[in-house]
């Protein structure tokens, strides 16, 4: 696979033609067909057809010359952000969140519910097609406006089909067609991907635009992490990448892990983990929740329970951190709003075992999209997925019939 | 960035345009005219002038049909291999070699010596430079034939610029612009990347042409590893991705490091500490080839030694499988001449400790390329350069004006 996305705009002979006129327009700034005729190297009247095709498709359209300067005003093209619309589908263990955005990925409108992902994919699934039905007839659009939906699990997906894979948590979605199923209500395709991936994509969608290299990582019942690597996010070759939930931690090494084996981070580091520890120890900590509580409260051992987490969590980041060498670790999940004590924590161990040229520039913060960065994330998947190159032109194919 | 790589074949509007004729004959295949009009959906017109073009710059040609069909022979066109060439720079701790290769990374003709990297920039590329001209001299090339050059070396290098940064072992050239100086001489662009990085690009070009996750580990004087997720090569967000050598493994604790630290993986693992604590217990082993020597005689000692060594590493790999998710870990460098023993001990641990779903498909074997993984990765570095869309466009604008 070759990487051909940084190809350069000029293009004189028409001769690479890596970039089609819609993915110019994504970065929102306006430009005049003679603009884009420069830029696409295509001649004026094939410009002007596709602008037309994509007008009509509800993608791009007309914008006025605001600063006009005197002479006739030159008529501008820009992406139609709320010209189409899509879904972003956030099933967490115990609830579903959906939310309708336009195509640079704001929320129009959302909605959500608790229902736990056990109940399995049919009841789930159900409920999340009723509240995206609900949206759609809200915001007054029709099923014509959907372009895709995007949709976040928790749990590994197969990449290639969207197919859950041996999710530990979902009983009975295991290999479930999420895809053909939501597909063949809405008429549209659906991606489907790991929770915490799709949440790197929010994250970096929202916080860090610019930053090809970025690690997510979800600390709450469990732990895992999204990666973003030369600017794609990572799946590996069966979609596990980014699974440290079950890395070995030597600190562990007697703690039996839900996994069934021993030593495991998410058995010492995790919201559960620290509940479980502290109600050991005669606190009243049911679920990490309830730690988060107790440290806001100020109780010293919650904190440093916290803080000890921070560091175990910081062990397996050490490696991550010379293997990827991310310019920004996110620190995100129901445990990161324990405040700084997690971030301290990893921050310590992190920047004490990494070669300084490795940690000179790293930033390890926290989650700025908090909640919002799964459902931020499923869309942009959904938006990335309906504007590429290929869905366009099938687009344009089908409309010219 | 968006990946618009895997960009289809169709294209009926000429709406995406994603790939150029060049790009699809590099798969080796020949095509008739009519052919690349179907695919590019080009008018044959418009087919017939961009192979005349890259006929004139020597990148592909005709092909006769050998298998005709009893009807006028059609014309195939197919990637000219050895119609322009490469060089391929392999720079050591302690050597130099130098490659000429055709467009498929195939080597014409090569040469090398022994020099040392710490003699600094100047006397070093003088020498590659001057092997270079004698590798093209001897194969009747002239200047105007070469297209690019890839270059290797033992150091962290700064991607945008191909400038070595901060590296450890490679005194005076501390910001050395490469490209620059090479370019000056041969006219050509220079592409330079760290050693490790071009090992991987090469055992996956010879080995593992279709897998998109593989890690290339290299086992010598040092510890590092070259990784490519998602189909390419990732250098991370300074350029140290892969810097494997000096995470933290806790049988090493009480070892200082040449970093500085204590407990780096390359410490206790690499060939030079099995060289150090080998030759503590008695043995004559000053290198770590002396250590490969011991254990190819059948030496217990030597043997319990590298597998432990390969047990160390095995700790780091399991980090790495949890993030990345490969199909594939490469074991190469000099000590993976010692057998299966550095390799076995890796599988020990990283199969115990790793999930399964992340390990059911993972292969971890020994470099095929060997010590030609180094040139050939050199190569395949110039030539994906020399023959990405925007360089064949600037080459063909070039031409005809």
């Amino acid at each position: 696979m070759i990487d051909i996305s940084d190809a350069s705009h000029s293009n004189p002979l028409g001769f690479s033609g890596t970039r089609d006129m819609l993915q110019i327009l994504r970065d929102g700034r306006p430009r005049t067909r003679t603009e884009l005729a420069a830029i696409t190297g295509l001649a004026r009247s094939t410009v002007g057809l596709r602008v037309d095709a994509l007008v009509r498709l509800g993608l791009v359209g007309a914008v006025s010359d605001a600063v006009s300067t005197g002479g006739r005003p030159s008529s501008q093209i820009a992406l139609a952000a709320s010209g189409r619309t899509v879904l972003g589908v956030d099933i967490g263990a115990s609830h579903i969140r959906v939310a309708l955005t336009d195509l640079t990925g704001r929320i129009v409108d959302e909605g959500g519910e608790a229902i736990a992902v056990s109940e399995g994919p049919i009841p789930v699934l159900t409920r999340v097609a009723d509240l995206g039905k609900a949206l759609l007839e809200r915001s007054g659009r029709s099923a014509d406006d959907l372009l895709a939906i995007g949709v976040g699990v928790p749990g590994p997906v197969e990449h290639s089909t969207g197919r859950p894979t041996n999710p530990p948590i979902m009983p009975g979605w295991d290999r479930f067609d999420v895809p053909g199923w939501l597909g063949e209500i809405f008429g549209v395709p659906v991606l489907v991907d790991n929770d915490v991936n799709i949440m790197a994509l929010g994250e970096r969608e929202l916080a860090w635009p610019g930053v090809d290299d970025l690690i997510f990582v979800k600390v709450a019942t469990g732990i895992g992490s999204g990666v973003i690597s030369g600017g794609l996010l990572q799946r590996g070759d069966r979609g596990t990448a980014g699974d440290i939930g079950h890395v070995y931690v030597a600190r562990g090494a007697d703690v039996l892990c839900r996994c069934g084996n021993r030593g495991c981070l998410e058995a010492i580091a995790s919201g559960s983990a620290l509940a479980r520890i502290l109600g050991e120890s005669g606190l009243a900590t049911a679920t990490g929740q309830d730690v988060v509580e107790l440290v806001k409260r100020g109780n010293v051992d919650a904190i440093q329970a916290v803080r000890q987490a921070g560091r175990d969590i910081g062990e397996a980041l050490t490696i991550c951190v010379s293997l990827i060498n991310p310019a920004v670790i996110v620190i995100g999940g129901s445990l990161a709003q324990a405040g700084e004590h997690l971030i301290a924590g990893a921050r310590e161990i992190v920047y004490t075992r990494s070669m300084p040229i490795a940690t000179e520039h790293l930033q390890i913060t926290q989650s700025k999209a908090g909640p919002d960065a799964a459902i931020l994330g499923a869309s942009m998947l959904a938006i990335h997925h309906a504007l590429s190159p290929e869905r366009v032109e099938a687009m344009v194919t089908a409309s010219t019939r």
